[in-house]
Protein backbone atom coordinates (compact mmCIF):
# COMPACT_ATOMS: atom_id res chain seq x y z
CA UNK A 1 0.00 0.00 0.00
CA UNK A 2 1.39 3.40 -1.12
CA UNK A 3 0.11 7.19 0.62
CA UNK A 4 0.95 10.00 -1.22
CA UNK A 5 1.52 12.04 1.51
CA UNK A 6 2.43 15.24 3.18
CA UNK A 7 3.95 15.29 6.18
CA UNK A 8 2.83 19.08 7.35
CA UNK A 9 -1.08 18.06 6.12
CA UNK A 10 -3.89 17.21 8.37
CA UNK A 11 -5.96 15.31 6.13
CA UNK A 12 -2.79 13.33 5.04
CA UNK A 13 -2.74 12.61 9.15
CA UNK A 14 -5.99 11.56 9.30
CA UNK A 15 -5.06 8.61 7.33
CA UNK A 16 -1.72 8.04 8.94
CA UNK A 17 -2.76 8.09 12.03
CA UNK A 18 -5.91 5.54 11.19
CA UNK A 19 -2.77 3.48 9.47
CA UNK A 20 -1.19 3.42 12.84
CA UNK A 21 -3.72 2.68 15.22
CA UNK A 22 -4.52 -0.25 12.67
CA UNK A 23 -1.25 -1.55 12.17
CA UNK A 24 -0.94 -1.43 8.77
CA UNK A 25 1.98 -1.18 6.99
CA UNK A 26 2.70 1.20 4.20
CA UNK A 27 4.85 3.12 1.88
CA UNK A 28 5.24 7.38 1.98
CA UNK A 29 5.42 9.34 -0.95
CA UNK A 30 6.22 13.19 -0.21
CA UNK A 31 4.76 15.54 -2.02
CA UNK A 32 5.02 19.17 -1.02
CA UNK A 33 2.05 21.33 -0.21
CA UNK A 34 3.90 24.68 -1.19
CA UNK A 35 5.75 23.44 -4.50
CA UNK A 36 3.24 22.08 -6.36
CA UNK A 37 4.37 21.97 -10.05
CA UNK A 38 4.48 18.54 -10.32
CA UNK A 39 1.20 17.53 -9.40
CA UNK A 40 -0.17 17.12 -12.73
CA UNK A 41 2.56 15.09 -13.70
CA UNK A 42 2.50 12.73 -10.24
CA UNK A 43 -0.88 12.44 -9.85
CA UNK A 44 -3.15 13.28 -12.53
CA UNK A 45 -4.00 9.63 -13.05
CA UNK A 46 -4.78 8.73 -9.36
CA UNK A 47 -6.78 12.07 -8.60
CA UNK A 48 -8.66 13.93 -10.71
CA UNK A 49 -8.58 16.76 -8.09
CA UNK A 50 -4.65 16.47 -7.97
CA UNK A 51 -4.01 16.57 -3.93
CA UNK A 52 -3.19 14.50 -1.20
CA UNK A 53 -3.55 11.92 0.28
CA UNK A 54 -3.85 9.74 -2.63
CA UNK A 55 -3.89 5.67 -1.39
CA UNK A 56 -2.45 3.54 -3.87
CA UNK A 57 -3.65 -0.29 -2.96
CA UNK A 58 -1.17 -2.95 -4.39
CA UNK A 59 -3.45 -4.03 -6.83
CA UNK A 60 -3.04 -0.43 -8.41
CA UNK A 61 -6.70 0.79 -7.39
CA UNK A 62 -6.50 4.09 -5.91
CA UNK A 63 -8.49 6.16 -3.13
CA UNK A 64 -8.67 9.97 -2.67
CA UNK A 65 -10.29 12.36 -0.50
CA UNK A 66 -8.76 11.69 3.16
CA UNK A 67 -12.31 11.06 4.42
CA UNK A 68 -13.08 8.72 1.77
CA UNK A 69 -9.70 6.85 3.06
CA UNK A 70 -10.67 6.95 6.52
CA UNK A 71 -13.95 5.60 6.07
CA UNK A 72 -12.97 2.79 3.89
CA UNK A 73 -10.05 1.59 6.09
CA UNK A 74 -12.36 1.75 9.35
CA UNK A 75 -14.89 -0.33 8.30
CA UNK A 76 -15.33 -3.37 9.93
CA UNK A 77 -13.06 -2.09 12.76
CA UNK A 78 -13.68 -0.46 16.41
CA UNK A 79 -13.25 2.81 14.64
CA UNK A 80 -16.68 3.22 12.65
CA UNK A 81 -19.81 2.36 14.62
CA UNK A 82 -21.66 -0.96 13.63
CA UNK A 83 -25.22 1.25 14.15
CA UNK A 84 -26.33 2.47 10.79
CA UNK A 85 -27.35 5.96 12.52
CA UNK A 86 -24.31 5.79 14.53
CA UNK A 87 -22.20 5.38 11.04
CA UNK A 88 -24.17 8.35 9.58
CA UNK A 89 -23.52 10.67 12.41
CA UNK A 90 -19.60 10.33 11.39
CA UNK A 91 -20.11 10.91 8.51
CA UNK A 92 -22.43 14.11 9.42
CA UNK A 93 -19.21 15.14 10.71
CA UNK A 94 -16.70 14.09 8.25
CA UNK A 95 -18.53 16.19 6.00
CA UNK A 96 -18.87 19.28 8.28
CA UNK A 97 -15.05 18.84 8.80
CA UNK A 98 -14.17 19.43 4.66
CA UNK A 99 -16.71 21.89 4.61
CA UNK A 100 -17.17 24.35 7.45
CA UNK A 101 -13.37 23.13 9.59
CA UNK A 102 -10.70 22.17 6.98
CA UNK A 103 -11.30 25.54 4.44
CA UNK A 104 -10.91 27.71 7.82
CA UNK A 105 -9.07 26.45 9.97
CA UNK A 106 -6.50 24.72 7.87
CA UNK A 107 -6.33 27.18 5.58
CA UNK A 108 -5.13 30.22 8.10
CA UNK A 109 -2.66 27.89 9.24
CA UNK A 110 -1.40 27.38 5.81
CA UNK A 111 -1.26 31.09 5.68
CA UNK A 112 0.43 31.68 8.60
CA UNK A 113 2.60 29.01 8.64
CA UNK A 114 3.53 27.43 5.10
CA UNK A 115 2.42 29.53 2.28
CA UNK A 116 4.79 31.69 0.57
CA UNK A 117 2.43 34.71 -0.63
CA UNK A 118 0.15 35.04 1.48
CA UNK A 119 -3.20 37.17 0.97
CA UNK A 120 -3.75 40.07 2.80
CA UNK A 121 -4.30 40.31 6.59
CA UNK A 122 -8.03 41.23 6.33
CA UNK A 123 -8.79 38.24 4.38
CA UNK A 124 -6.81 35.65 6.76
CA UNK A 125 -8.65 37.64 9.28
CA UNK A 126 -12.05 36.79 7.80
CA UNK A 127 -11.13 33.30 7.04
CA UNK A 128 -10.14 32.78 10.96
CA UNK A 129 -13.46 34.49 12.16
CA UNK A 130 -15.00 31.75 9.60
CA UNK A 131 -12.63 28.99 11.34
CA UNK A 132 -13.92 30.16 14.83
CA UNK A 133 -18.13 30.24 14.13
CA UNK A 134 -16.81 26.03 12.88
CA UNK A 135 -15.10 25.69 16.31
CA UNK A 136 -17.89 26.96 17.89
CA UNK A 137 -19.81 24.33 16.18
CA UNK A 138 -17.81 21.95 17.56
CA UNK A 139 -17.63 22.23 21.40
CA UNK A 140 -21.03 23.06 21.25
CA UNK A 141 -21.67 19.41 19.05
CA UNK A 142 -19.38 17.66 21.68
CA UNK A 143 -20.58 19.41 24.75
CA UNK A 144 -20.40 17.45 27.87
CA UNK A 145 -19.77 13.77 26.14
CA UNK A 146 -16.15 12.18 25.34
CA UNK A 147 -16.20 12.00 21.61
CA UNK A 148 -18.11 12.93 18.71
CA UNK A 149 -20.34 10.10 18.19
CA UNK A 150 -22.05 7.36 20.27
CA UNK A 151 -19.30 8.12 23.37
CA UNK A 152 -17.02 6.43 21.83
CA UNK A 153 -13.95 7.34 19.85
CA UNK A 154 -14.32 6.63 16.12
CA UNK A 155 -13.05 8.35 12.87
CA UNK A 156 -15.30 11.40 13.43
CA UNK A 157 -12.55 12.31 15.95
CA UNK A 158 -9.25 11.54 14.24
CA UNK A 159 -11.18 13.39 11.26
CA UNK A 160 -11.63 16.87 13.42
CA UNK A 161 -8.64 16.05 15.67
CA UNK A 162 -6.48 16.56 12.59
CA UNK A 163 -6.95 20.08 12.18
CA UNK A 164 -8.00 21.38 15.26
CA UNK A 165 -4.61 19.91 17.49
CA UNK A 166 -2.82 22.36 14.97
CA UNK A 167 -5.21 25.45 14.94
CA UNK A 168 -2.93 27.39 17.42
CA UNK A 169 -0.44 27.29 14.05
CA UNK A 170 -3.16 29.34 12.67
CA UNK A 171 -3.00 31.72 15.54
CA UNK A 172 -6.25 30.32 16.73
CA UNK A 173 -6.88 30.12 20.60
CA UNK A 174 -8.32 27.60 22.06
CA UNK A 175 -9.03 28.17 24.84
CA UNK A 176 -12.45 29.42 24.39
CA UNK A 177 -13.78 25.91 23.76
CA UNK A 178 -13.54 23.53 26.89
CA UNK A 179 -15.20 21.13 25.69
CA UNK A 180 -12.83 21.15 22.97
CA UNK A 181 -9.60 21.10 25.31
CA UNK A 182 -10.77 17.65 27.57
CA UNK A 183 -11.34 16.12 24.20
CA UNK A 184 -7.62 16.98 22.21
CA UNK A 185 -6.07 15.58 25.65
CA UNK A 186 -8.54 12.28 25.56
CA UNK A 187 -7.65 11.57 22.04
CA UNK A 188 -4.10 12.29 22.26
CA UNK A 189 -4.59 9.62 24.64
CA UNK A 190 -6.25 6.43 22.65
CA UNK A 191 -4.16 3.78 22.08
CA UNK A 192 -1.91 3.44 19.11
CA UNK A 193 -2.12 7.75 18.96
CA UNK A 194 0.96 8.65 16.25
CA UNK A 195 1.48 12.40 16.30
CA UNK A 196 1.41 14.67 13.49
CA UNK A 197 5.28 14.52 12.87
CA UNK A 198 5.75 11.14 13.38
CA UNK B 1 -40.23 12.40 8.69
CA UNK B 2 -39.56 16.02 8.46
CA UNK B 3 -37.14 17.97 5.78
CA UNK B 4 -35.89 21.12 6.68
CA UNK B 5 -35.43 22.37 2.83
CA UNK B 6 -34.73 25.20 1.18
CA UNK B 7 -36.58 24.96 -2.42
CA UNK B 8 -33.55 26.47 -4.46
CA UNK B 9 -30.64 24.47 -2.86
CA UNK B 10 -29.23 21.66 -4.49
CA UNK B 11 -28.01 20.41 -1.85
CA UNK B 12 -31.57 19.83 -0.24
CA UNK B 13 -32.51 18.82 -3.91
CA UNK B 14 -30.00 15.79 -3.62
CA UNK B 15 -32.27 14.55 -0.93
CA UNK B 16 -35.27 15.51 -2.58
CA UNK B 17 -34.74 13.55 -5.50
CA UNK B 18 -33.34 10.57 -3.29
CA UNK B 19 -36.14 10.38 -1.38
CA UNK B 20 -38.86 10.36 -4.77
CA UNK B 21 -36.68 7.74 -5.86
CA UNK B 22 -37.18 5.26 -2.91
CA UNK B 23 -40.64 6.52 -2.78
CA UNK B 24 -40.84 7.86 0.95
CA UNK B 25 -43.10 10.46 1.96
CA UNK B 26 -42.20 13.45 4.13
CA UNK B 27 -43.24 16.74 5.37
CA UNK B 28 -40.99 19.35 4.01
CA UNK B 29 -40.41 23.16 6.12
CA UNK B 30 -39.64 25.46 4.22
CA UNK B 31 -36.30 27.79 4.34
CA UNK B 32 -34.98 30.81 3.12
CA UNK B 33 -31.15 30.98 1.65
CA UNK B 34 -31.75 34.75 1.14
CA UNK B 35 -33.23 35.62 4.88
CA UNK B 36 -31.08 33.48 7.41
CA UNK B 37 -32.12 35.19 10.40
CA UNK B 38 -34.32 32.84 11.97
CA UNK B 39 -31.90 29.96 11.37
CA UNK B 40 -30.37 30.12 15.21
CA UNK B 41 -33.46 29.98 16.62
CA UNK B 42 -35.11 26.91 14.31
CA UNK B 43 -32.42 24.72 13.47
CA UNK B 44 -30.00 25.78 16.58
CA UNK B 45 -30.85 22.52 18.26
CA UNK B 46 -31.13 20.44 15.45
CA UNK B 47 -27.63 21.19 13.10
CA UNK B 48 -24.70 22.68 14.59
CA UNK B 49 -23.44 24.19 11.65
CA UNK B 50 -27.43 25.83 11.27
CA UNK B 51 -27.64 24.45 7.47
CA UNK B 52 -30.22 22.77 5.59
CA UNK B 53 -30.72 20.46 4.53
CA UNK B 54 -31.80 18.68 7.89
CA UNK B 55 -33.86 15.41 8.35
CA UNK B 56 -35.78 14.69 11.56
CA UNK B 57 -36.71 11.62 11.72
CA UNK B 58 -39.98 10.09 13.73
CA UNK B 59 -38.45 9.71 17.20
CA UNK B 60 -36.97 13.13 17.26
CA UNK B 61 -33.51 11.82 15.71
CA UNK B 62 -31.53 14.36 13.18
CA UNK B 63 -29.59 14.19 10.60
CA UNK B 64 -27.82 16.76 9.12
CA UNK B 65 -25.06 16.94 5.77
CA UNK B 66 -26.92 16.11 2.38
CA UNK B 67 -23.91 13.75 1.72
CA UNK B 68 -24.62 12.38 4.96
CA UNK B 69 -28.28 12.09 4.74
CA UNK B 70 -28.46 10.71 1.30
CA UNK B 71 -25.64 7.93 2.11
CA UNK B 72 -27.37 6.84 4.98
CA UNK B 73 -31.20 7.19 2.93
CA UNK B 74 -29.72 4.70 0.00
CA UNK B 75 -27.90 2.25 2.47
CA UNK B 76 -29.07 -1.11 1.31
CA UNK B 77 -30.45 0.47 -1.69
CA UNK B 78 -30.06 0.26 -5.48
CA UNK B 79 -28.25 3.91 -4.97
CA UNK B 80 -25.35 2.45 -3.32
CA UNK B 81 -23.09 -0.09 -4.74
CA UNK B 82 -22.79 -3.55 -2.14
CA UNK B 83 -18.78 -3.52 -3.02
CA UNK B 84 -16.80 -1.82 -0.36
CA UNK B 85 -14.32 -0.76 -2.61
CA UNK B 86 -17.12 0.73 -5.22
CA UNK B 87 -18.76 2.10 -2.14
CA UNK B 88 -15.37 3.73 -1.48
CA UNK B 89 -15.12 5.80 -4.79
CA UNK B 90 -18.55 6.95 -3.95
CA UNK B 91 -17.39 8.22 -0.73
CA UNK B 92 -14.23 9.85 -2.87
CA UNK B 93 -17.00 11.86 -5.19
CA UNK B 94 -19.22 12.96 -2.28
CA UNK B 95 -16.60 14.64 -0.67
CA UNK B 96 -14.96 16.12 -3.61
CA UNK B 97 -18.68 17.81 -4.26
CA UNK B 98 -18.56 19.43 -0.68
CA UNK B 99 -14.97 20.87 -1.39
CA UNK B 100 -14.28 21.38 -5.13
CA UNK B 101 -17.61 21.39 -6.64
CA UNK B 102 -20.40 22.81 -4.42
CA UNK B 103 -18.10 25.85 -2.97
CA UNK B 104 -17.46 27.25 -6.07
CA UNK B 105 -20.75 26.34 -8.82
CA UNK B 106 -23.57 26.72 -5.53
CA UNK B 107 -21.38 29.68 -4.63
CA UNK B 108 -21.52 31.18 -7.83
CA UNK B 109 -24.94 30.43 -8.73
CA UNK B 110 -25.85 32.08 -5.05
CA UNK B 111 -23.87 35.32 -6.00
CA UNK B 112 -24.93 35.71 -9.62
CA UNK B 113 -29.22 34.37 -8.92
CA UNK B 114 -30.02 34.68 -5.30
CA UNK B 115 -27.75 37.07 -3.08
CA UNK B 116 -28.68 40.71 -2.41
CA UNK B 117 -25.13 41.89 -2.37
CA UNK B 118 -22.81 39.79 -4.28
CA UNK B 119 -19.43 40.35 -3.83
CA UNK B 120 -16.89 42.36 -6.45
CA UNK B 121 -17.22 40.79 -10.02
CA UNK B 122 -13.24 39.96 -9.94
CA UNK B 123 -14.53 38.18 -7.00
CA UNK B 124 -16.67 35.85 -8.19
CA UNK B 125 -14.80 35.37 -11.56
CA UNK B 126 -12.27 33.40 -9.51
CA UNK B 127 -14.58 31.27 -7.89
CA UNK B 128 -16.01 30.45 -11.59
CA UNK B 129 -12.39 29.97 -12.27
CA UNK B 130 -12.29 27.80 -9.43
CA UNK B 131 -15.73 26.29 -10.72
CA UNK B 132 -14.29 24.96 -14.05
CA UNK B 133 -11.50 23.20 -13.12
CA UNK B 134 -14.15 21.35 -10.78
CA UNK B 135 -16.24 20.46 -13.93
CA UNK B 136 -13.21 19.67 -15.86
CA UNK B 137 -12.19 17.30 -13.11
CA UNK B 138 -15.77 15.81 -13.71
CA UNK B 139 -15.19 15.64 -17.10
CA UNK B 140 -12.26 13.80 -16.70
CA UNK B 141 -13.50 11.49 -13.89
CA UNK B 142 -16.52 10.15 -16.25
CA UNK B 143 -14.67 10.35 -19.59
CA UNK B 144 -16.72 7.91 -22.21
CA UNK B 145 -18.29 6.01 -19.07
CA UNK B 146 -22.32 6.31 -18.22
CA UNK B 147 -21.97 6.94 -14.46
CA UNK B 148 -19.57 8.08 -11.85
CA UNK B 149 -18.66 4.90 -10.21
CA UNK B 150 -18.93 1.30 -11.39
CA UNK B 151 -20.69 2.21 -14.51
CA UNK B 152 -24.65 1.62 -12.34
CA UNK B 153 -26.35 4.88 -11.45
CA UNK B 154 -25.68 5.97 -7.62
CA UNK B 155 -25.81 8.34 -5.04
CA UNK B 156 -22.47 9.92 -6.30
CA UNK B 157 -24.40 10.97 -9.53
CA UNK B 158 -27.19 12.51 -7.26
CA UNK B 159 -24.93 14.69 -5.35
CA UNK B 160 -22.99 15.85 -8.49
CA UNK B 161 -25.81 16.37 -10.97
CA UNK B 162 -27.43 18.46 -8.11
CA UNK B 163 -25.33 21.98 -8.50
CA UNK B 164 -23.91 20.78 -11.73
CA UNK B 165 -27.11 20.79 -13.41
CA UNK B 166 -28.29 23.84 -12.56
CA UNK B 167 -24.77 25.30 -13.50
CA UNK B 168 -25.64 27.76 -15.95
CA UNK B 169 -27.74 29.47 -13.60
CA UNK B 170 -24.41 30.91 -12.24
CA UNK B 171 -22.75 31.46 -15.92
CA UNK B 172 -20.92 28.51 -16.46
CA UNK B 173 -21.37 26.85 -20.18
CA UNK B 174 -21.25 23.26 -20.13
CA UNK B 175 -20.24 22.75 -23.99
CA UNK B 176 -16.66 22.38 -23.21
CA UNK B 177 -17.82 18.99 -20.91
CA UNK B 178 -18.81 16.95 -23.50
CA UNK B 179 -19.01 14.11 -20.95
CA UNK B 180 -20.94 15.86 -18.64
CA UNK B 181 -23.69 16.98 -20.90
CA UNK B 182 -24.39 13.23 -21.86
CA UNK B 183 -24.24 12.25 -18.36
CA UNK B 184 -26.79 14.84 -17.19
CA UNK B 185 -29.16 13.46 -19.73
CA UNK B 186 -28.74 10.25 -18.63
CA UNK B 187 -29.48 11.28 -14.81
CA UNK B 188 -32.42 13.01 -15.64
CA UNK B 189 -33.81 10.25 -17.87
CA UNK B 190 -33.32 7.58 -14.38
CA UNK B 191 -36.57 6.44 -12.80
CA UNK B 192 -38.11 7.90 -10.35
CA UNK B 193 -36.52 11.48 -11.39
CA UNK B 194 -37.99 14.61 -10.29
CA UNK B 195 -36.76 18.49 -11.09
CA UNK B 196 -35.34 20.88 -8.81
CA UNK B 197 -38.43 22.85 -9.06
CA UNK B 198 -40.91 19.85 -8.64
Amino acid sequence: MLLYDSAVSGNCYKVRLLLAKLGISYERRELSVVDRSNRSEILGALNPALRVPVLVFDDGRTLAESNAIISYLAEGTEYLPSDRFERAKVLQWLFFEQYDLEPTIAVVRFWVAFAENPPPLAEIEARREAGHRALAAVNRGLGDRPFLVGDRFSIADIALYAYIHVAPEGGFELGGYPSIGAWLERVAAQPGHVKIDA
